[in-house]
């Protein structure tokens, strides 16, 4: 059996670590940086562990693609696979603390107004306007999707003191201590009234496509704050620049987008109060990140070649 | 007796508060903007409540001045205060829950490289380069001045999973469990060197003059990160920008600085890796401190008008 490994930042005890665990099994394993580049005699290789998007979508031999990503919807069409029957797992698990941490930052940033006071500064002016800071302390925060990410959110939210930290998803189940309390998607509208924050961490399904509509953002007090860590579908990106530019919201932070790169004529680049980073939330430079990354894939690689199910597998009909 | 309060900033419930409690005790009340604008009969007030610093210099009579700053370095000098036995109360304890919010905040804006893609993006590019990230998670932090700013830090920070908090100060003794460990100033050199992330909460005093001087700025590693949210005093400048120009730190954040407003031909200006921020980290147009600021004050009230001892009480000759 093969195994071919793609990616630019494996540091070598990443690679060790692989190497170890296809040696056990008598797997052959070979490392490149991309589809490009495949070493001689992997072109079907029966698991890949990196973005192998076009092997899975041209062999009928690929057993086991596991994407270093959490959100898989780039992979959810049928033709993406030419074996059906092909595993798919994912990352979702080792984004959580870094996106985390990213929530906090921009939260912070949009609240106590940096993003003024550094675009002042750093144009080399001292700014003597001292604008209306917010904080995280004593906030009504609403986490729109309980997963690793939400939870990651939360427990760290939870040391500012907000007021309350109300988690939503499907089943209205999340046994995590972090939240305050958990609510199924039915009650989104009743709760988006009062609150102050909402962090949108949601995967790209059918049922989450535009869940933040121009309607339910008209719910949001004038003075709220959105964070979209998830994906760019989640929201109706021309709403919610109307309610920015017409101050119907205090900010906004979108880490992505419905269009990446986002289009050089969109018009969110002009909206006001809105912080945009180049889907860096959950890149994988963070150390962190990468080691859990490659953990999660080798845990899996143990359970696959000894035969037991794996743990990191996604439903391809859900979409998570 | 007369009491004189001066701010802009102060909200009806806390002039009712402040109204309540002189009304208990028979003091008559004014409250005006500033010095400039003081009301009739109160040019000689026998407490002031605000930036009161003239009255100070010139006044005979008036015998406690309350700040509503923590920092009270602009008022050791001994021309300060016409009256030697004027007492002086300050704010310290009002400010850790907003500076704690704006360490963290700079320091995730530093370690996660959003200085960098905010500059991009808020010029209209989407920045196709990924910058190598750092985290408050496995990061060792030290911080230095462990008062009540550093205090609210450690217990944010602490939800972070760094690898250690550890406190430095005078005494070498601080019981509160958001520290791994406290050390003495003595210590300073050598945790220097194993710290990823220094955050600087000290209050001005002879003591605390450049402490981070230039030989202590060489003893930091090279990815490390400092915050100052202290008083300018502490650092080095010269120093901390040739540390920071040629790459011996990898960023540092400074609300405070030896002039403010920093001079417009300062070279910190064009510092590289240096976020600047206005002297905004405890600003009071946060509800919280607005609110603690007045209720530590009218402690304070109580206490002097029924004679007892007053709380917040600074030691002149110490200088906090």
């Amino acid at each position: 059996m093969k195994l071919l490994v793609l990616s630019t930042v494996l540091k070598q005890r990443h690679i060790d670590k692989i190497r170890e665990t296809s040696d056990r099994y008598d797997l052959s394993v070979a490392f490149t940086d991309s589809e490009v580049n495949i070493p001689e005699g992997f072109e079907d290789p029966d698991i890949v562990y990196g973005f192998g998007t076009g092997i899975a979508r041209r062999s009928r031999d690929l057993k086991w693609l596991c994407v270093p990503s959490a959100g898989v919807d780039y992979l959810m069409s049928p033709e993406c696979f030419m074996n059906e029957d092909c595993i798919l797992t994912n990352s979702s698990g080792s984004y959580g603390v870094t996106i985390a941490e990213h929530i906090i930052a921009v939260s912070l940033m949009m609240m106590r107004r940096l993003t003024y006071h550094f675009e002042e500064t750093s144009q080399g002016t001292w700014g003597e306007e001292r604008y209306l800071q917010r904080s995280l302390k004593d906030s009504r925060i609403t986490v729109l999707g309980t997963g690793d990410i939400g939870i990651e959110f939360a427990r760290r939210a939870r040391a500012f003191e907000p007021l309350s930290i109300k988690g939503i998803n499907r089943s209205g189940i999340c046994d995590d201590p972090a939240f305050d309390s958990i609510d199924k998607i039915d009650s989104i509208d009743e709760i988006l009234m009062s609150t102050d924050l909402l962090v949108m961490s949601l995967p790209s399904t059918p049922e989450t496509v535009d869940i933040l509509d121009r309607r339910r953002i008209g719910l949001l007090p004038d003075d709220a704050f959105v964070v979209n860590v998830g994906r760019g579908s989640a929201i109706d990106e021309e709403a919610l620049a109307d309610a920015l530019d017409e101050g119907h919201i205090a900010g906004a932070a979108l880490d992505v987008f419905k269009t990446e790169p986002l289009p050089s004529d969109s018009r969110l680049w002009n909206t006001k109060n809105l912080l945009i980073t180049p889907h860096v939330a959950g890149n994988l430079t963070l150390e962190h990140t990468l080691d859990k990354n490659v953990d999660m894939f080798v845990e899996d690689l143990d359970n696959y070649m000894s035969g037991r199910p794996l743990r990191y597998i996604v439903d391809r009909k859900r979409g998570y």
